[in-house]
């Protein structure tokens, strides 16, 4: 008898955005003519720049010939991307890597999602409250926790909240943890880690021999030249620590589907007994057992990103996004909202006005203005009373979102 | 302290075609003028037809404008592309699916080896010997077997020997296992399975409650318009399969990535208590929170191939590639080997001459002839003595591969 897993049992009901594309779209069912402008799920809206299109154009065109066709490429990915990574995204900021330590994928939400395959099931995993949630409910999957508890939360993991009060720069766990996920720039809350955080973060994993899953998706909207754009900045990482990046929001791959993750070779895990283990070669054999490379389009463009042009055209789009940031944050001030980020990351987060819920709030935004934001209750009991709306929108349609909420 | 999941501790050294690729590697760095004809790992090498490379053209230049730009698509797939599906590839067939039934994904390796993730590790499994290597490596990784062994197999697993007195299809297992991997058209020993064949296995499942993982990767290869192209012609079927398709060898999407499982909605699994559990929203849930879509431009692509220019265009390439199976099958036979598959599938299983190891023939056949098959002792026990070659090349380097067996 085919037994199902039941650690899929345990996953509330929904992932987050879906339920919220559910009440979008029950409202434009009973309003048709509603103008929704959603600054909700945190999708890229500017169309792909002439260096990257330029680039699709010649890998279709390679593809349509057969001195230059290529079918199956490495898993691990193509070493043109790999080395560009390296060489732009890394040696700048004076972090020395392998092209084989880097592993292209098709997605940070697949790769954030999987890499806890590798991992022993008792490991014990700690988040931030708020979360992204795939962080939490792969680990439901696997069978790393308990029981869904009433407040959303799940028995057997550890999560650090994050709070005005410590600007969302969690406390590290008071007791051992094995596994802590980080995102910085964060998503939900745009927060940022200054590099003495992210240096006694380090020390912490370091002396607990656990590891640091660093989400650094939204590394591009960093503006401040304090903050560290990679966790291998921090002296000792290497030892400690996977680095997870995506080209969705940098460069407005949402649909292209192309990331990678920094798997470094000096990384240890440990066996039952003790003995330590290199983790590069037990994800190099996962990577290369259930991934068959990402798409060689979506790798060529993602090269493009590195070229001169490239460089330059996505800067420009991020300081749109930025702008929409801006925008963002200054009319919410101006209507007397308390907001944090936004200035670091694509993503602004505002306190619900007159201590309302989350949801309630989500629903008078969407109800009264017609604008789509994110309930932070969704990612975590510590982002109730919060709602995330994201920058990623045209100016004119964010202009026009605060102008609606001005009226309500 | 970070334990790593010591199950990956049990995968034996290296993955079938990495080992291929280094022993050809050294064979080349060694003999740097000879001319390698690959007939190994099973990539195409025609490039991909006009209809497909037009619609691809068209994805890009959306991709460049605000108005047409598609950012994250839904995780499961394109509606365009799943409805395709059910109208070009099941309908004909009398098979009634419904569009949410198809769960679109950026290749069969992965859905393949993911799938086994949403059944309990207590499930026992069965899989051919020979058999593609992900469905027991995966398995091996998630927990679900025992040590390996000398002969290559896992303790746990239940193998179903393939051999020239079964015609390569299997009996049945004689206990009750869980969960089953049948390939077929089957890679590597170009077998395929009767409907009569097919209704037993189907009768066996039902009987036991277990499911049947079947991967259909290569039907379009199918010539014999007796031999059904899906599981769920087999009354029954849906109950109790899944079913994988790919577009990687049907129309050249190995660089691509675009392939899709069928999760129905009738299928059951069940709890430790004996309670039955639908399937389907089991693996949605497993979909949408570890995968985000398959590349737009992957998904484009494919609806092409259901267009009156791309079916025909495709139908042409699998028949060049059928007609050097032909080839490879005649000029073996003529110089008295013992053939099976190649009629069917794109893999032609050869006995080995002169009783000689796989991989003997492989290094012998690599090193006098410059060409480069797969051992397949490489597939598992049983097929200690064959070997296969893959009709994916060029059709002059087909005939010149086989001029130069004839001189060995």
């Amino acid at each position: 008898m085919i037994k199902i897993n039941e650690s899929f049992l345990k996953l509330q009901a929904g992932y987050l955005f879906p339920e919220i594309g559910r009440r979008v779209a029950a409202y434009a069912a009973k309003h048709p003519d509603a103008k929704i402008i959603k600054l909700g799920i945190g999708d890229v809206t500017e169309p792909l720049p002439p260096a990257i299109i330029s680039a699709m154009q010649n890998a279709v065109a390679e593809m349509a010939s057969t001195e230059t066709f290529r079918g199956y490429g490495p898993e691990q990915g193509y070493e043109f991307l790999r080395q560009a990574i390296i060489e732009h995204d890394y040696a700048p900021r004076g972090v020395k890597l392998e092209a084989d330590e880097i592993f292209i994928s098709d997605g940070s939400k697949c790769d954030t999602g999987n890499f806890q395959e590798i991992f022993g099931l008792q490991n014990v995993v700690a988040v931030t409250d708020p979360v992204y949630p795939v962080y939490v409910d792969t680990n439901v999957m696997a069978g790393r926790t308990g029981a869904a508890l009433e407040n959303g939360r799940y028995s057997g993991i550890i999560y650090m909240p994050c709070t005005a009060e410590n600007d969302f720069v969690p406390e590290l766990p008071q007791q051992p943890v094995d596994m802590i996920y980080l995102c910085y720039p964060n998503n939900p809350t745009g927060a940022v880690a200054t590099r003495e955080q992210l240096r006694r973060c380090v020390e912490y994993t370091r002396q607990n021999k656990a590891i640091i899953l660093f989400d650094a998706a939204y590394e591009a909207f960093i503006s401040d030249p304090q903050i560290p754009h990679s966790i291998y900045e921090i002296d000792g990482a290497r030892e400690v620590a996977v680095e997870f990046r995506s080209y969705s929001k940098t460069a407005g791959f949402t649909g292209l589907r192309c990331a990678f993750a920094v798997v470094p070779k000096a990384l240890k895990a440990y066996k039952a007994d003790g003995a330590a283990v290199a983790v590069h070669p037990i994800w190099a054999r996962r990577h290369t057992t259930k991934f068959n490379g990402a798409s060689y389009l979506s790798q060529a463009a993602a090269a493009a990103i590195y070229t001169p042009e490239g460089k330059a055209q996505v800067s420009s789009i991020i300081d749109l996004y930025m702008s929409n940031a801006m925008t963002i944050r200054k009319a919410l001030t101006d209507l007397g909202y308390t907001v944090y980020g936004g200035v670091n990351a694509p993503y602004v987060w505002l306190r619900t006005p007159r201590n309302m819920g989350s949801w309630e709030f989500f629903d008078k935004l969407l109800h009264e203005a017609n604008v789509v934001g994110t309930p932070g209750a969704g990612f975590g009991a510590s982002g109730e009373g919060y709602l995330r709306l994201s920058a990623f929108n045209r100016p004119q349609r964010v202009k026009e979102a605060m102008d609606r909420l001005a009226n309500i």
